[in-house]
């Protein structure tokens, strides 16, 4: 063999990754390739800020900024490299000003104001826009909201300043979901008003803990709270985990995660605590204290609900994961549209032109189906957000931005691969964005709450509301009242309904939720009657409560976004309710026409779901005409898109190699 | 700020990879851990041979080689690092004479060697086993069933010995997936007795050539043959486009593809030709050739036939990446359950040890119905090797790698996305493999012809057969002779049937095809009626052709895999094929439990429907006990599994540090 050593790998030409500068001249010449004369049926501007719905103005601050050389999109460094330009993007967008007061706001405008950075950053670096999230979103936000008054006021401004970096060591090696089980020991000596914090054995390790490893000076660290021998529950720590040169604090040692598929800039990392002494005035104490003496004092009655009232007032975690599952797929689908209006494959015998891929069928089902899906999610998600903003409703809030959070992050990692695949191997290249994205972001289908575990929630907090409707011989209250006019409901012909219109929509998913919930009752009722341990009768009856949880979600999903075209509709945005009334009814025509679950249980007839099978190729053929209006109402500049959304043989020239 | 640029990353040891010294200990840890009495029915080891089929020691000496330090799995390396080590492990298994005579000998032995050997590698490296099926699968074999006799004898020793290494130049940015469209030209001079190959627009560079980039000095480059100005379609010509040393060929101008989200290893390239001169016995001139006064001379009637015949003799393609995709899955497959079967989260209220996740039933139905699926494919895969290794039925051949190839690949994206779930964010830790090789094999659904184009071949290709059973009034014969009996058929009660039974699933798998390729007949007629184009008329049914296509190789699969349990019955392997009948019934149930087709064309009764359901969690649950055999007897090796794999919380114990 030549052999490979004396094989010399010659250096060629690396190709030219996207900047500004760039992008610019991209757009220029796609102009005339993509922007042909179309039927322009709505006002994409509007559009535009009624789906960003809040701070226009910040968000495009910072997309000018992401303008500056260190915001060039980047690939293929080491994980050196990539940690160290987060830190870098971190500090300029600090030193740009954005994120003043952004713990110590604590109103809804300064909840909404963090989401929009915390969303903008996330088009551009996920693993900046998570670095972010956990110093603020975590890590100060436990200081400001499960440390005293007087705590928050004496560490606030340095966190905010960032001259205490702070990581949030919660998840142990043992116990990722099941948080309650954490093993790690703080104890209390009234001799030395010291807590002692230990690690007992190898699973109570702290694990995946972002920043740890390598930035984090400080740690808010929950473990388990002993005084006088007597174990409280789980309580937060604030606690020096390495001096401001970086050295260790003595008795903490620290070590790295290693490389993972995607989110590289975070240096995730395993703290060791050997009886690292801890002063009383460090147990974060709005919520429990302990007097000098060891006295042990708690707000609440049970230290279970303790901790949940903790976790409970860092649920910010849901909802911008959510938000960023839609705003990933948008991206997808805006390079995977543009891409499919300008690239063409194979076409009718003797045409003098190939087919453009936007004009297959299967193309359009692909990929509009899932901007539907992602138009709609849009819509009912900032409904969630304006709940999160004014923090009301706390319970719906659980509910909702759990199944919102499952739902979206799935579809996000649908549709990136979908996207992936519509763009064959462009969509594998770097360069184009689809792919990395994919894998930067695929982790949002597991963490804060695995999704499989957050629909089990949903419909662990929804049964008993059915119960109690069922109990009272069928007058059911809030969200399952529909179920009182449940003999219309039946009586209601949806055979002879048009498949389009919201009602169809509603009704068949509203007695989708009702039929799946009664059948959960009774499957449970029967499991127990057989002496069944209620954990068992659940576990067993796992694949029908995820259908339940996913069918009150997506329920709730329609009602949000159909009640929001309802008031935009007839007004000044009547042009935009009706291209997205086309977006809802094929958004409920691919979920009716995916799942066998409506023709199993009798919801739909075999006639019904014919109707709506050929509705979704139909309506996609319909959206096709908006495909560049809608991506474009997305408001993502060209710098965080990608060579193939512009001309991809103009990027691919000869005269730019 | 502490300025980002102040902030040290202090250096944190880098967690240990695994390496076959690792995982000895690691084995031995687990054994107990994992190893507990289980009531094993059936012979692991012999499964194993049969599922592995055959090349059993080359396999196993593959296994072993991997063992040096050079094949010891590594993350996070630079692209030039990358690039380097597959040239340095390709050296090492060349000078272990594990490639002598692969291009050479055309036995069925030599294929299924090449195979088995290709198979292995893509086990540990997937731009190794690329970048070897590049060289000697593409290059080699063109030259070797491109080629003259001469030709052959000519340069085949020098490429087998790798001193020529090559490349494959068909795709161009213009043309990847419909390589009949290439305009890359080249002129027959009969003066200079040469060809001049020359680029004539930036649509026409080769693009995602594999070796181009850096490593490639010869290539096999495909472009318009002009005679006399007369264009004669599509030619191989071989071109020599570096030096040894590395340096460009005159006239030839090579770029970079740049990074990928996978398989960066390979240096995709991209060539131009400025009338590269390529003198006239440089034609492979097997199908055709130009005389020295320039007169062309073809075997073939049509340039179209001929190309056709050029490309069909280089089909091992889509049978490995087959192949390879069931190997992925396994590799997936086997990490997630060894580690669903240590690790525990959450359970019963008061219970001491928490539930291992493999005692949910939601973690059954979601691993244990890929690995059914994964059996199941694999019987199958084995038969369509066999009928690639004879080289008989062509046509059948080409069919079923198509619709295999792209069933199968999709089957690994979903289930390495199921099982890197499953394993939470450990699923995401690269040293876990399941996440790198889930971005180094995505490529798998687009390359080599895109999933959907291949199945719309299938359904292209077998819709005539279709045809012409009706036309004989209902004589079917060959695949689709089942509907000679659909009276027979329609008057079988399924309803009355057990659904675990062979003969169900058969029966509602055969009533799915006939249907849908009734319906499609009877749709393309309708829209021809109706005056639109052939072109037009397949493109408006793309849904329904998909789902044709989806119904015949369903139908393949499972009546491949039920004749070979059968040969199995009752023989000395009678115990193996008891454990692969329960996966059977898992697999059809599952596939009738997830496609609302069947329900929607009345294939099935919603009380079928409902039987079929609840079986699916039923059979996941009978197959639980016999998970840890089922992934044992994919043979593969401790060091190409994962830490997880084995004991995790050792592996993480501060011991290891």
């Amino acid at each position: 063999m030549v052999r490979a050593t004396e094989v010399r790998l010659p250096g060629v030409p690396p190709p030219r990754l996207q900047n500004p500068q760039l992008a610019r001249e991209w757009e220029r010449e796609a102009r005339e390739k993509l922007n042909k004369p179309r039927p322009t049926t709505f006002n994409v501007a509007r559009l535009r800020r009624f789906l960003e719905h809040d701070h226009h103005e910040t968000r495009s601050a910072l997309y000018e900024l992401f303008r500056q050389p260190v915001f060039h999109l980047r690939y293929g460094m080491t994980l050196h490299e990539e940690r160290q330009l987060t830190m870098d993007r971190w500090r300029v967008i600090h030193e740009a000003g954005f994120l003043r007061d952004t713990i110590s706001n604590r109103t809804p405008e300064g909840r909404s104001k963090f989401m929009a950075i915390i969303e903008s950053i996330g088009m551009l670096d996920h693993s900046l826009d998570i670095k972010m999230s956990v110093h603020y979103g975590l890590f100060g936000s436990a200081v400001a909201l499960l440390g005293s008054d007087e705590q928050a006021q004496r560490w606030l401004p340095d966190i905010e300043a960032c001259r205490m970096l702070g990581c949030f060591a919660l998840t142990e090696l043992g116990h990722g979901s099941n948080t309650r089980g954490i093993q790690t020991e703080a104890r209390y000596d009234p001799k030395t008003q010291h807590f002692t914090i230990r690690t007992p054995c190898d699973e109570a390790q702290k694990y995946w803990i972002g920043g740890a490893a390598q930035s984090a000076r400080w740690s808010v660290v929950f473990a388990q709270l002993f005084t006088d021998g007597k174990c409280h529950g789980i309580h937060p720590f604030l606690v020096r985990i390495r001096a401001d040169d970086g050295t260790p604090a003595p008795s903490v040692t620290a070590a790295d995660c290693g490389h993972k598929c995607g989110l590289n800039g975070i240096d995730n990392g395993i703290l060791f605590f050997d009886d690292v002494r801890v002063p009383l005035d460090r147990l974060l104490a709005r919520h429990a204290f302990v007097r000098p003496d060891g006295t042990y004092k708690s707000m609440f009655a049970s230290s279970d609900a303790r901790f949940g009232a903790a976790l409970g007032a860092l649920t910010a975690g849901r909802v911008s994961i959510a938000a960023g599952g839609i705003n990933q797929a948008k991206i997808g689908l805006t390079i995977a549209l543009r891409y499919a209006l300008q690239r063409r494959a194979f076409g009718a015998p003797g045409s003098k032109k190939e087919t453009l891929l936007m004009d297959y069928r299967a193309h359009q089902v692909r990929l509009l189906a899932p901007l539907a899906t992602t138009l709609v999610m849009q819509v009912a998600l900032n409904e969630l957000k304006e709940m999160w903003y004014a923090q009301k409703d706390k319970r719906r809030l659980h509910v909702w931005s759990s199944g919102f959070k499952a739902l979206m992050t799935w579809h996000m990692a649908e549709t990136l691969q979908e996207a992936r695949e519509a763009c064959g191997g462009m969509g594998y290249k770097s360069e184009n964005r689809i792919g990395p994205i994919k894998n930067e972001h695929d982790i949002a289908v597991t963490f804060e709450g695995d999704n499989k575990i957050l629909l089990q929630a949903v419909a662990k907090a929804m049964l008993p509301e059915f119960i109690r409707g069922v109990r009272r011989a069928g007058h059911f209250k809030g969200h399952f009242a529909y179920l009182n006019e449940r003999h219309a409901l039946r009586a209601l012909d949806v055979d002879a309904m048009d498949v389009r219109t919201p009602l169809f929509g509603r009704k068949i998913m509203q007695r989708r939720e009702g039929a799946l919930f009664a059948r959960l009752l009774r499957v449970l009722e029967r499991k127990r009657a057989r002496g069944m341990s209620e954990f068992d009768a659940w576990n067993d009856s796992a694949i029908l409560v995820e259908q339940a949880a996913r069918a009150h979600t997506e329920l709730v999903l329609t009602d949000l976004f159909w009640a929001k075209i309802d008031e935009l509709a007839g007004g000044v945005d009547d042009d935009i309710a009706k291209v997205l009334r086309v977006c809802g009814a094929l958004y409920v025509a691919q979920r009716i026409d995916v799942q066998p679950v409506f023709l199993r249980l009798r919801i739909i007839s075999t006639d019904v779901a014919e109707r709506v099978h050929n509705e979704v190729a139909e309506l996609a053929a319909e959206l096709k005409p908006h495909a560049l209006d809608l991506v474009d109402s997305f408001g993502i500049p060209p710098h965080l898109l990608a060579p193939i959304a512009f001309d991809y043989v103009a990027h691919n020239s000869r005269a730019r190699l």
